[in-house]
């Protein structure tokens, strides 16, 4: 069967909500999402707007689907068909948030926020412009936020992700993508939400290419395989992308701050030709973090990747 | 000028060693690198023999190269040009190395080692047995350890890559890759080895493909140009592309502890198919591991990726 829903949301974990629809074994679903917001964020906010953000309201997710049959023990197939995003995106910093939130007040990159970026979309880009770039980024959408109810009755926060799946901005949960979760209670209970048309590993400021969509997936249901995590099969993503990357290694002793220099490292050299913050939210968008060695006691690297494709011109590195 | 020169080898940081060559901005330099045991691990060697190893001869580095010209505050500009390789490589498994063995005792996964795989190689590939799967990797040739010399006085440790580059062990400084290494000394002192001829990110069970090679780089000087650590800039490597990939995602409070978790669950996997200590050592030649977000307080996620292409039949993941 095909179904179409539109977004009718929660935005916490819970397990005794009632489903909005049920599906079978192979079914296809087209579910339209809000973003993350709750359409606090629209393609005329301006950075005070993001201020006044009502963060209760974060993460509204289409949903709970429920799957006719699922059972705890058993494993949902989420196969991504298509995204078609509404011609727009936002990327925001919020002061407290993000990952060089607690050494904003430190650094001498000042990449403090506030800050908001509005980007338009086709069906193949985002487009922003920061500083003097004109910057393009080739969409990869995904579902920031794709889980099933937990076991646990209660009401979850939705920011972590857990053995659930929730919130893990993974940026490969992409087309030609199919996800494995454990089931945790009958029906499983499937959310889908927080839509990014975009996003670099790491998601480092905090926010993606955040934008509402219609997500099309097909569902199976695998009985019995004691799942116990989330895991998926990928295919036809590049591991480069992009013709170029400019890349810088993070060393240190600990991956968090391995991870954290390359970043900086990476904002550095951005910031010559926009403001820090502009080149944080540029990051989160496009800059891949991989872990290249956890192996040379007792320096580590994390090394961040650029992709100097959608910066819309050459620019230089030393 | 094209110079080409035999693995005249040190295996300490040292500033004070006299120069084995001695080139200028633009020349070209194919150098003979050993493999990283220094001859001790040979086509025909057994595990036995990698248990005999003598440590204080791991890491023979081909050089110093002397950069006329090049005083402290320059950087050097490192093009790759070229890897042939000897036809062979091999992947080692030692009691008390790499990411997982302070856990070798006490996970359900038997990862401990000794362990020893000898692959044969062409131009294109390396190829062994694992299980019953014929693997085939495709080659990224590289240096594990590229570095200049220290501006402190004294023999230095090649283990921990540092601010003059060394053991980096990054997968893409492979042909088509510009890196660009500070200088602490007059004449820069540029040293090459631990050549392998593929690795995934992580480099998990510590030894990557290693294998002796030739390697071709052309040594551009910049002048004064204030580089504080190595930054690189790389292209498209189509070897490293793959068609189809198993993630596993690993979650936690802790960046170490969720790459743990993520190589645990392609070990894991990979286990139905070969012993456990096998497949930590495919992991360590072929899986990627990236940082998927380092946002959503407070569980991070670090994506552990198994190119299936490599493993020559369709394997089941659930």
């Amino acid at each position: 069967m095909q179904y179409t829903i539109h977004a009718i949301t929660h935005n916490k974990w819970d397990n005794s909500l009632q489903p909005v629809l049920k599906v079978s074994d192979g079914d296809v679903i087209t579910l339209e999402t809000k973003e993350a917001s709750d359409g606090q964020v629209t393609p005329s906010s301006s950075v005070q707007d993001l201020l006044k953000l009502d963060f209760s309201r974060i993460h509204p997710l289409t949903g709970p689907i429920e799957v006719i049959g699922a059972e705890p023990g058993d494993a949902l197939e989420v196969e991504f068909l298509d995204f078609r995003n509404k011609g727009w995106g936002w990327t925001g910093v919020l002061p407290g948030f993000g990952f060089l939130a607690d050494e904003q007040y430190t650094s001498p990159i000042d990449v403090l926020g506030p800050a908001l970026k509005i980007w338009k979309a086709d069906d193949k880009y985002a487009y922003a412009k920061f500083g003097d770039l004109e910057v393009s980024v080739p969409l990869h959408p995904f579902p920031g936020v794709i889980g099933v109810a937990l076991p646990q009755r209660g009401r979850f926060s939705t920011i972590p992700p857990r053995e659930n799946g929730g919130n893990m901005d993974i940026k490969h949960l992409t087309i030609g993508t199919k996800l494995y979760l454990p089931v945790f209670v009958n029906g499983a209970l499937l959310s889908v939400g927080d839509t990014h048309l975009a996003q670099g590993d790491g998601e480092v400021c905090g926010t993606a290419i955040e934008g509402p969509m219609e997500v099309t997936i097909k569902i199976r249901l695998l009985k019995n395989v004691g799942l116990s995590q989330p895991v998926f099969i990928t295919k036809r993503v590049k591991e480069m992308e992009f013709n170029e990357y400019i890349a810088f290694p993070g060393i240190d002793r600990d991956l968090w701050i391995a991870s954290k220099k390359a970043v900086r490292g990476i904002i550095s050299i951005l910031s010559k030709y926009m403001t820090p913050v502009e080149a944080y939210m540029l990051a989160s968008t496009v800059v891949n973090l991989r872990v290249s060695e956890v192996v040379d006691v007792p320096n580590w690297i994390v090394t961040a990747y650029l992709p100097k494709d959608v910066l819309g011109r050459d620019i230089q590195l030393v």
